[in-house]
């Protein structure tokens, strides 16, 4: 069998690694540490920095293909180890656009795919002139603005929304490459989940919707309920041409707000397994975690397609102030026995992602209560209540 | 989280490896060697033989919880884990009736289970004499008359259908325990597969049917198609009556003849995941893994329910004589998409349990075209042609 190896061992490569079992390839993964998430599950593990070319391509010696569950290996450490003829899925062209937002707006606004006005920007000068831009000509300007830091943000880090020019200031003020995004009062968020393999086949999931809080993902809905047709087909289609055009192999996440008006705009993009795409372990007929290892082994890709008639709501669960997760399963368990409780074996910090919950409800559920007994279960793991958040 | 130790590294314990990380229960093995299925995927393997009370004491002290993906560690052992304190899950009470067939046959007869007629056997007498009680009073005797070893048969091994007194002589001339078991010209086999924990809680899946070929699991249907539904209700409840009698805990699968008159008849017992639920992965919204893990933690049980609509059909891969599968994968996931396919890593034999085919069909599907798409991936999986066996 060949050996699939991940770099990054947090939740997304510890459910790979259980994907990998069930196909039957090898499956290795390059750590931070002995006690990462995925570090506790995988047969194969090696302990190094994602940082490090030498580490990196140490792992990739005993590979057939690396792979990463995130987006924070350097440009020029995978440049390195492609010209050194390491198979890296997704490559480093496609990467770049997950690593530089502004690259990645400039590309997609080139290739046609809608964004939200953007442009960089260095100063609070450059920041009212963004603002002023997209203001009727005698107002104040179009504020808020949102800032984002160009690289390294993820889960609502290195995002600001800044109401005025002094708001700016403060972020100006942390030095790093910025820039300025239109601010959209969106109705919904979307996602759009893709496989694209080598060989160019791609396959798409249906568009979920997502329910973000602070900047973190706390609810899946899959698919997204009352979505217009027309709409899913157009972000299905607009996933797989970025995949197509970005030279994607693996999972590509393309995260979108639906607009007021009904149209969409494309947020971020990861090209790995995703949050919104974790209902698929139990709701579609091909799990992403399965569906990325079939892309870069470069098999064909398998359904995307949830049995007939069904739909899934996935709920995170965040760390609480009590530790011991495992304590409240037997209510979680006992109360809905149809919940399927994911802990990532992370050590429980406020806030931080360390599980989720998902159930698959059927013709005779409805979205709204399944939603309701999802999010419960998410509670009452997190605060030992039904009625936390 | 609590450690879960599994005695045994083959394809059960390889599948429960998979399912405790989604439950996010520490999972270890117990594998004869470091290239046995499950240890090939599990992160924390112990290498020692089930045969070896110290090697299994030595592991158990690293457990919460003991159990097995098979039934061969000896009732001395298991006895001297448990008066030692060891949480032996199940028990060596409930243990021994899978590794006694006739302790087993006399105990669910006590029980009102009904089984086919048997009688322990010492000589070619004693099996003709078994034979005549059967027959009309002036024929030849009720022949066939099927011969079971006592102790230590699997998938068809230690299994004879003897035709005359001159063909059980072969068998007896083993020395080996027999007992004589009546041969059942049933219309099909069932399995009823339940859980229960230790604190009593019991659950139970859908009745399959199950199709055998020269006494090995071929292809399993779930729900069993067409089963008049009193008479699954009497078989699920059968196997929660004997789980709760015999005081098993985490799974039983009951294998049975349902007879041309559409009665049902206990063939035999298993205490752990069993091929007849690898359907569950896919097919059920517990897969039969997670759900024994769950009842040896004592945790309540999953819902053994599938979604509404759905039907499953799973197809065991056997080894051919070319051992690249994997070779063999693109075929297969090209042809159907929606063919999920496990794979053991198991040294391919021909003949030997190296993985299995799963579908899920939903209400526009037919259970025929389902199983014929089943059969043509695990064929094209072993031969290279869809028209194998």
């Amino acid at each position: 069998m060949p050996v699939v190896g991940m770099v990054g061992g947090g939740q997304l490569a510890r459910m790979t690694a259980a994907a990998a079992v069930g196909l039957g390839a090898t499956f290795r993964v390059l750590s931070e540490s002995e006690t990462e998430s995925a570090a506790l599950v995988t047969h194969d593990v090696t302990v190094g920095s994602h940082l490090s070319l030498s580490d990196i391509a140490a792992f990739a010696a005993k590979c057939d293909v690396i792979t990463f569950d995130h987006e924070h290996v350097p440009g020029e450490i995978l440049a390195k180890l492609e010209s050194d003829g390491v198979l890296v899925r997704p490559g480093s062209g496609a990467l770049r656009y997950t690593q530089d937002k502004l690259a990645m707006r400039e590309r997609l606004s080139a290739l046609g795919i809608p964004c939200p006005r953007f442009a960089p920007v260095a100063s609070v000068a450059d920041v009212e002139a963004f603002a002023a831009e997209a203001g009727p000509a005698d107002g104040p300007g179009a504020w808020p603005v949102v800032l984002k830091a160009v690289s390294g943000g993820y889960d609502g880090k290195g995002v600001w929304v800044c109401e005025s020019a002094a708001e700016s200031e403060d972020v100006l003020a942390l030095g790093i490459a910025l820039m300025a995004e239109e601010f959209v009062p969106f109705r919904r968020e979307l996602a759009a989940l893709v496989a694209r393999s080598p060989s160019g086949q791609g396959a798409a999931y249906p568009v979920v919707q997502t329910v973000q809080v602070d900047g973190i993902c706390r609810e899946v809905i899959a698919p997204a309920p009352g979505l217009d047709p027309d709409v899913a087909v157009e972000a299905e289609a607009m996933a797989l041409k970025i995949a197509a055009e970005l030279g994607v192999t693996g999972l590509l996440a393309v995260e979108l707000f639906e607009t007021r008006r009904g149209g969409l705009l494309v947020n971020e993009l990861a090209m790995r397994p995703h949050n919104s795409g974790h209902w698929t372990i139990e709701g579609a007929r091909t799990s992403q975690f399965e569906q990325h290892l079939r892309a870069v082994l470069d098999l064909p890709l398998g359904s995307c397609v949830p049995p007939e008639g069904t739909f899934t709501v996935m709920a995170n669960l965040l760390g609480g102030t009590d530790p011991d997760v495992f304590d409240r399963y037997i209510h979680v368990m006992a109360a809905d026995p149809a919940v399927k409780v994911h802990f990532y074996g992370k050590e429980v910090r406020v806030g931080r992602k360390i599980g989720h919950v998902t159930i698959v409800g059927g013709p005779d559920d409805d979205v709204e209560s399944v939603r309701d007994r999802a999010r419960r279960a998410a509670s009452y793991l997190r605060w030992g209540t039904e009625n936390g958040d």
